[in-house]
């Protein structure tokens, strides 16, 4: 079954301690949208400026992602620059431009309306309501924020979780939001306002499932030759979001197995940067990475 | 198999955000004994001072802790404050009275020498290095270090290791002997130096085990009620030596449910102050857990 995501294409420039990138591709919506792919057919709804170059369609669309809902504006596409920590576990935005981003109103094509897995990716809560308000029907709604959005709307955040299914958020986010510093009692205070489960990031740490059917956790996937972990949550997701529309349930058992995809994704998504470290990555590889994977953490 | 403890006792002052326990029975060795014992028995080498109370004797010995090592000096015993961070992730030492401590020159009973397990709990490096002199010819020896001795005795730490079978450190320890940044990388620099594997603690984001044969990844037992985090380390050696020494083998499989026993017994530990968290715990409880975590971490 098909996934829509709407989010951000983005020129990133990226400073880590293995290098900088200019102006390379980025966003939200690109890492989640080559994640996904893998697993099942992907329809982005973003914008991009004039700027935007067909070599970047291209790489999208070689991944079979639909791109009707890519509309482009005049003007620059959204650019962001951040810097990483010697030991890439935080990072500053040094600047950004929201440009054609900036008054995005997203506009879902009629023929994405009856998508059933939805991927609101990190945007104002405001925005994802009216996304979502354009949906049909959907099967299973994930959504990502920020800390920003916890700040500044929390009451519209507090209701858009009405209609999501799964909240990915990183620890930071969940403290934040919820106050309580115990991750697994944050999740479940979450759980009260709707979703049906959460799932915690935590970078290099792994990530945490917590719904009412019961707690996961999983480490991360040892990457020794880290290099950006720009877009790790986006493509995390879109591992986690493309397996459970393969495979099309959404039971507790598949979220546990989609958490184990979206960790291993994601490790080859932080490899490189912008999209390198999918560079000759094939279905097989991913399956064989998830079986060593298991293999590391079985006793 | 028996199992050589040798290391401190002490009155812990420790303040948490879930309380303060003022002068409990504390020490590596004390943490570590309990958790050993049950698996496997237990010879604890340590001093403490003329006011350790038979009471603290008792809990040792109710647990099968073999004493005979245990020696009494005049004057007081090994004496520790801390106090703990908010997330409890980090503490700052508010006091030490080395006290009996202080000239601690361990004598390994006769008796003990044939020990084929061994845990060098957290000492100067000279002083286990002494402590190693004296065993016959140990089986499997496992070290704990610190700061402290990493910045002040190096070359002695590294003298050390190349008679260690596994070094157990936390993260920033590792950071700091190695300066290296990447755990896995870091660890696989320690095996150069003669460790066969490094387990790597990382509180409440579970630990690494990197050895020749493979790596291998936890995630800690997830704790809500988490009371003080003190001894959790030295629980979590005693949890995995003590594993190691009742099924008398250590290949890598071995290790790898080690790693988990001693999750699982450091979760019980951090449940309370001082050895409170293992109240009620009897072995049935641990294989319950160790069960459950399985579940947990499974896709």
């Amino acid at each position: 079954m098909s996934v829509v995501v709407v989010g951000s294409l983005a020129f990133d420039t990226v400073t880590t301690p293995k290098g900088k990138a200019t102006d390379v591709l980025g966003g939200s919506a690109t890492y989640f949208s080559v994640a996904a792919s893998y697993f099942a057919p992907v329809r982005l709804v973003g914008v991009v400026g004039e700027d935007f170059p067909e070599a970047h369609r291209r790489v999208l669309a070689d991944r079979r992602v639909d791109l009707e809902g890519l509309e482009t504006k005049p003007g620059r596409t959204f650019r962001w620059e951040g810097a990483y920590s010697a030991d890439m576990n935080s990072r500053e935005t040094v600047s950004v431009e929201l440009n054609a981003f900036g008054q995005f109103e997203p506009t879902i094509p009629s023929g994405y309306r009856d998508t059933p897995y939805v991927f609101l990716a990190n945007a104002s809560p405001r925005t994802q309501a009216k996304v979502l308000g354009q949906m049909a029907r959907p099967r299973f709604v994930v959504a990502d924020t920020m800390d920003l959005w916890i700040e500044t709307q929390r009451e519209d955040l507090t209701a858009l979780l009405r209609k999501v299914d799964l909240l990915v958020v990183n620890d930071h986010e969940l403290r934040q939001f919820t106050r309580e510093g115990n991750l697994f009692r944050g999740a479940r205070e979450v759980l009260g306002l709707g979703p049906r489960a959460v799932a915690v990031k935590k970078g290099e740490h792994g990530s945490l499932l917590v719904s009412r059917d019961g707690v996961s956790m999983l480490p991360a996937y040892p990457v020794e030759s880290l290099v950006d972990p720009t877009g790790a949550g986006d493509a995390f997701a879109g591992g986690l979001l493309g397996y459970l529309a393969e495979r099309g349930q959404t039971q507790y058992s598949d979220l546990r197995r989609g958490l184990a995809y979206g960790t291993v994704v994601a490790s080859f998504a932080v490899q490189g940067f912008s999209l390198d470290g999918f560079k000759g990555v094939d279905r097989a590889l991913i399956e064989e990475r998830l079986d060593r994977f298991a293999a590391m953490i079985a006793f």
